[in-house]
């Protein structure tokens, strides 16, 4: 059971109406008005609780959970224990992320301005929108209806921000317009300068930054995460798009909807990714180039070049998946025993 | 034209003016009185905007724009539409960023100390400068004039900070001596304890880190940034160099004037750099190493021995650039065809 | 001398106390009655001060040093300059921590809630404990006797911490339970929501992100790092690990004690690391996978593989470090003459 410190469960919920919001058949056997209380990972749920199983790595987990009922897919439903009701769908992580947001949806924002925030009087704020102590809202700003501003998080001057969007504590936000349904995590930065500048005889000199950053509705920009404003067209983030913890967006880059950036990623200046694009755990793209729809870079891969849609690379500088795979067994090969021919020849 | 919301055009600039500011010629054919009242990218400038050509993967770009002026390089100016006016400069993106300063020159900080900010009163602040709300400002912290200390900042006891400089919002300061000019961008981290500890049966024992930071004038230290003081020596930000977001810096690294740090690289312990090395995206440094002046790490590049000044390396271990291409390009054969008779020799 | 702005030592101590403090012997010709001031580094030290010399490649500063003391392993003592008092001991980096913790204490908390504090009235707040300015603590937050809690950190509702815990400027903590003697470095994230969501046509789906973060005692956060709660099992940090700067931890993963996660290392959700592993900077390891006790990861390694105890791997996709050693001598072989001939046969 979740932490009751930390989380408060719906329901209880029956099964025919978990089916219904998993978007699950019941498996035969199961009885529809049997009511479930919680969810649980498959090692630790017990009758009354739903767990799910998604990835293959666990079906042992699964095959000894005492779980009352479990979210499977059909070619593993066979493996269950007797007496688990089975909620059977070619989905399942996609139907226990709805019965889990049964059980716990998002808690609604307080609404009210703590007497410890900072609004400007020039601001405007959206009904229900909970501001919460040590937040300093700017000049101008406008925050939609039903939005959450956590504590000591800064939104900069004329920062648009529209409704249902959560800001998390730490985090600052400039030169910005943030769509719906956003989720900014804590200490997130947003629209601070690009690193734009000019060699000069006497030091560097600054580019002045022009630029904003557009973040489209239901984007989740990751904890720690930084977001540069473009130096003279912006920096957009797709509708949908999910950033992950630590990742680096440079000045310009333009980004398509429904976008995956894993942790520790970055993308260099003015670079665009199609939509749909993946990047996987500390990957990097260089600066310029241009990554189609549905492009999957993979994880510590670093792209030097324009990638056509729907392609898989991978490596420094990356290629195409094959052949990084290729020259991983190459290698593998060169080291043990053929190596030492090869060296001598 | 920028959004107003975010930035306010000064100007207009005569052509004149303008070339004077870029240190550039005017063209044959330009107007010198003609004015011009902002900038802009080449794709969306029109006939009152000055737009330049710096990357020559923009020529066609350049050759199909409306700009009614454009900074370019002398190589490149044939390709210029008909009409444009055109400021001839070898260095056109320096020529840019003048400009660019022209129209939109830094705002100047609004002189005050926020009632919602938190001063020691045994700080001494210098006149001009603007303390924003939620900041706060340590015992015997001295701070010179016309900085900006953003909202929620928080300055350590006994830092010292030079004049005109910039701390961001929720960035946070403590053991160090910050110069003048300087900016430090919002999340970044300077001074905390170094990464040092023993080990002991009992476990790791803490080594007191008892340095400081000291960041020379008019560097830049990017959002989110961390650099760690010094165990005994002093951690060193050479005069006038550029660190992007998310790089860490380790205690006691010296770095020279004039040093780029791009994004998400990091410098482990003790290791120092010449006068204006560049680290590309996500390279690393290992601990106790002597970068050369001038040298250039490749991006994702991991150093793991001296480099000697003005050396290109990249790989992991890095090697230098043009090994490294050859490795990149002998893997790439290996694994094209040739791989296959290789292996089954 | 450390910067008296910063730092103030206690002491003197006498060599005889020093020597005790280390766990070392005196060598011949010591007098145990002789006090000493200060700790230094080598190159700086003076005689009223104790240096260490740990690192085989500053042997030689160690020979021009002019430190009256100096802690030591017994192999390099006889490289000593004459007149420098010697502390041997084999652990000679421990002996300092040991001595420099003795000569500069970490100072304790000015107990007490600042009045620029925002604290819950149902938060209990343990005595001792010092509460900064622009701190926010949440409703139902226990903390600890002898706490510092630094100005503008954010504790959500209901996290518990324990004695003689830090926690830095900025950082901010949900859904957590932090041990005693804990040390969260400036910004560090704890307890955010995991990045775990499932593919849906309408739109990815958010997963609720049900458990915690459990950090042990003794452990140190680094600056800037983030720390994401589990998805149902909770996010441990096992006893006395010690996590640097720019460091990611996806959901569910689990830390046995005594591990070291070097700056700017990322770890995938659900993996789980037995006691004392390594991981070097800028290393990363895919999610789901099991690396036994003891096992070192190299900088900038990429696992994509279960690794066992005690072993050490490098490259990536990593493979074990002998092996990764002769893939990086192969690949020098291949580009030094030898390539030409490979690729033209």
């Amino acid at each position: 059971m979740p932490d009751p410190r930390f989380f408060t469960a719906a329901g209880p919920f029956t099964l025919e109406r978990l089916a219904g919001i998993a978007g699950a058949e019941l498996a035969t056997g199961a009885d529809p008005a049997a009511e479930f209380a919680d969810v649980a990972p498959l090692d630790t749920a017990g009758p009354g609780d739903v767990s799910f199983l998604d990835n293959k790595k666990y079906v042992g987990t699964f095959e000894a959970s005492r779980a009352g009922a479990c979210i499977v897919h059909p070619d593993l439903a066979s493996r269950a224990p007797p007496g688990m009701a089975l909620l059977v769908t070619p989905k399942p992580y996609l139907g226990y992320a709805l019965v889990a947001q049964a059980f716990y949806p998002v808690p609604a924002p307080k609404p009210g301005i703590s007497p410890r925030a900072v609004v400007d009087p020039t601001a405007e704020i959206g009904e229900g929108t909970e501001i919460g102590p040590g937040a300093v809202i700017g000049a101008g700003v406008r925050i939609g209806a039903r939005c959450r501003i956590a504590p000591n998080a800064v939104v900069g001057d004329r920062v648009e921000v529209g409704d249902d969007t959560t800001i998390g504590a730490c985090a600052s936000l400039s030169h910005c317009l943030v769509g719906s349904r956003v989720t900014i995590y804590p200490g997130a930065r947003i629209g601070t300068d690009g690193f734009g500048f000019a060699m000069d005889p006497a030091g560097y000199v600054r580019v002045p930054q022009l630029g904003r950053v557009i973040v489209e509705d239901d984007v989740e920009i990751g904890t720690n995460s930084t977001i540069d404003r473009g130096a003279g067209p912006d920096t957009v983030i797709g509708r949908g798009s999910m950033i992950d913890n630590l990742v680096q967006i440079g000045h310009n880059v333009a980004m398509g909807p429904g976008c995956v950036i894993v942790a520790q990623s970055g993308i260099s200046g003015s670079t665009q990714l199609g939509h749909h694009v993946v990047l996987a755990a500390q990957a990097g793209l260089a600066g310029h180039l241009k990554i189609g729809a549905g492009a999957r870079i993979a994880a510590k891969a670093g792209v030097m070049r324009d990638i056509p849609p729907g392609a898989e690379v991978g490596g420094v500088p990356s290629v195409p998946m094959k052949q990084w795979l290729r020259q991983v067994a190459v290698l593998a090969n060169l080291t043990r025993g053929k190596s030492t021919r090869l060296k001598e020849e």
